[in-house]
């Protein structure tokens, strides 16, 4: 595993920084964006993965997300992937929402998507890896966020790994896209017809189907263009409900579905996470 | 004086806005961005201005300043003009440092430029008189700051108006156009060869020249890939010495010339600024 680094530069007492590898899980050039605080030598910070929305490159947050106070403040590494693979011989679709730039966190079965469109295992384990072995983390400290299809990653890969992050947050997420427009679109694109299996794909199926964790967070503006035909929170807290999850769910009067609220709530989310993360085990 | 709203979305409890108008001093449409943080009805609020730098437009700032969190908790109005005239019929030049996205804060009197390029009117006079306008701000209570090209724009009008900005701050600012390569080019294209002209729009002259404030905080980066030959705070620091002025330059070992430096001490300008603007009079 090589890594190039793109860029480095100083950032609230700490590092931010873009890098580059040849990823095997999707067989292209990833780039990704890792913010490491200051720190003294040898010790391992608690790491958070921000998972972004449709269209979005690891550049997104890194420019608009204002979160490196905070974690410079709770001594936090931040990890903003992209969204896809992306690049020539790469399938795409005119639309914003499939193909590149919308890879849904899923590993693709269905035809062109199949040979790169492998997000889940690259989230899940390539990139995590890379991580581990180049970056002073600590992997039993982990906490995952996303903003939309962002914040539908960080609910789904945070439902599946209860035991691995020990904080999941998200903004304006799409928690049921087995139920919504984009989900249906995206996961009947990558997954295909058989809509069993989209549920390890879907925040509200899996709690459905028995995923559990102590607690979440979620922002959502109330004035999201997004909100009633795509996110339906109502979703969300209805499962949660069921299924005992202590959902903070946190309705924002007025906020849209841009980075300006990711932006304003992102403090809360690091310092949720931090209160989660705590001092090494 | 019209002004037509681009976009606003709510984001740290105020409001985001991006706005544009006629200018009937450059004669083009000129577009900036304005934050309103939440205030009482009635309330004027202080207001901070920020002079972007070469190639920037309103957005650089808005999308990467990272100050909304502290306007809102000092309730500062923040304003982000553009650099320079835009659009077809404004003269340009192929460089970065030159034409459009270098306006340089002069009003020029040199051809091309002349017709177009008359941001010192323009950030002096038009827009102020806009902003008081149309926006809850007091008059009675501002402030000036700004990044590289618009670090210079900031130290030379708050030197020129030292009754009008409370305070004056700048990051990486250009203190002496007048004795470096940047400097040279832009004022001798705008303002022409006779250089006695040029002391007016140079930090440096105008306090050789008897300009005088309280005070001035500079951030500058030590590594910052222009600061030995574009930027020379020393120069700044030299002249203020001399004339007794009390200049805070705080030299940032690692910093580069970037907005992630600009990021990382923007709650601290805000806060300088702040101090200065108190209360309404």
């Amino acid at each position: 595993m090589t890594m190039e680094t793109v860029s480095t530069a100083k950032a609230h007492g700490g590092t931010q920084g873009v890098y580059r590898h040849r990823s095997t899980t999707t067989g292209t050039d990833m780039t990704f964006a890792v913010f490491v605080p200051a720190h003294d030598p040898g010790e391992r910070l608690p790491v958070l993965w921000f998972l972004s929305g449709l269209t979005c490159t690891h550049a997104n947050v890194m420019d608009k997300g204002e979160y490196r106070r905070a974690c410079a403040e709770h001594r936090i590494v931040f990890v903003a992937p992209d969204t896809s693979p992306r690049g020539e011989g790469v399938a795409d679709d005119p639309a914003y929402d499939m193909g590149q730039g919308a890879g849904f966190y899923v590993d693709a079965t269905e035809e062109p998507w199949a040979p790169h469109f492998r997000m889940r295992t690259y989230i899940e384990d390539e990139l995590p890896a890379l991580i581990g072995s180049e970056f002073p983390v600590d992997p039993d400290r982990q906490a995952i966020t996303g903003h939309s299809m962002g914040g539908h990653g960080a609910l789904t890969i945070g439902l599946r790994h209860p035991d691995r992050f020990r904080s999941v947050t998200a903004f304006a997420p799409i928690v049921a896209p087995g139920q919504v427009p984009w989900g249906e679109k995206a996961l009947g694109g990558y997954l295909g017809d058989d809509r069993s299996t989209w549920r390890a794909h879907d925040a509200v199926a899996l709690i459905e189907d028995g995923a559990r964790r102590p607690d979440l967070l979620v922002d959502q503006g109330e004035a999201d263009q997004f909100l009633d035909e795509q996110l339906r929170p109502e979703l969300l807290a209805a499962a949660c409900a069921a299924a005992g999850i202590d959902l903070t769910l946190r309705m924002q009067p007025g906020y849209d579905h841009s980075y300006l609220g990711v932006s304003t709530f992102m403090a809360d989310h690091v310092a949720w996470a931090a209160e989660r993360l705590g001092k090494a085990t």
